[in-house]
């Protein structure tokens, strides 16, 4: 698209592990992706940050349940990003996710990860990012 | 979270094929899900509605485009969601996708599609949808 002579263009940069996890904690949702039964699957869910890892909530499905009492790979990501502009940031984690089993651990994650309306986070995932990446898009310098 | 007295409860409700598709025309970019190496991978595209399909563009990786030469199994996810509210709608995509290989329909659909700052659309793929699901959350009516 054109830029308009007196706009900044817009400038993208990689994002390092540390601000990436930084602004995945400053928002409370994104999108957690596996395989089930060799087809991907993305669910819209809750997070938050737990130490090194992620928690998330998900409403039970008994696919879901079945393929996450296995640890297995994930991707997740999530993104705070101007619909119009465009500005904003994205973040992708990789890596191993689980069931959190332990009644009082789920207990506690379900306070903290904030349901959508008229869901329930019944199931409670730990996902330990190995890769992180992301960009981050904002206004750049005005061209002389 | 808890609602304060004046604020009407949101509201979640499931989108039609129709009504997906039809926010979906009013987006730019998503995210598409494919399996490589037996992992899920997900990117950040730009996309444009193309009849009963959906154009996608991406920058080049030699695996993206070896995977998606032969038609496969992918998941499109594209939203307008506030992230302190939570107001917006989410609609996700199943089905193939392929390369499109002709030069003239690549070079129309690279047109169209508007690439992030500092990246190209260099590699153009055709999603056509099986599965269309989505949800729309809304200010709901104000509690009595």
């Amino acid at each position: 698209m054109q830029q308009q002579a007196t706009s900044p263009a817009p400038v993208s940069r990689q994002l390092s592990r540390d601000e990436a996890l930084r602004l995945l904690g400053n928002v409370t949702f994104g999108r957690i992706v596996f395989i089930s039964r060799a087809i991907p699957a993305l669910r819209f869910v809750a997070h938050a940050m737990d130490g090194d890892g992620l928690l998330i909530g998900l409403r039970y499905e008994p696919e879901i349940a079945a393929l996450l009492r296995r640890v297995c790979h994930v991707v997740y990501e999530a993104d705070l990003l101007d619909a119009a502009t465009r500005l904003g940031w994205s973040v992708v984690l990789t890596g191993r996710a689980g069931l959190v089993e332990d009644p009082q651990e789920v207990k506690q994650a379900q306070i903290r990860l904030q349901a959508w309306p008229g869901e329930l986070v019944d199931v409670v995932v730990r996902l330990r990012p190995e890769l992180v990446t992301g960009f981050q898009v904002a206004a750049g310098p005005l061209a002389s």
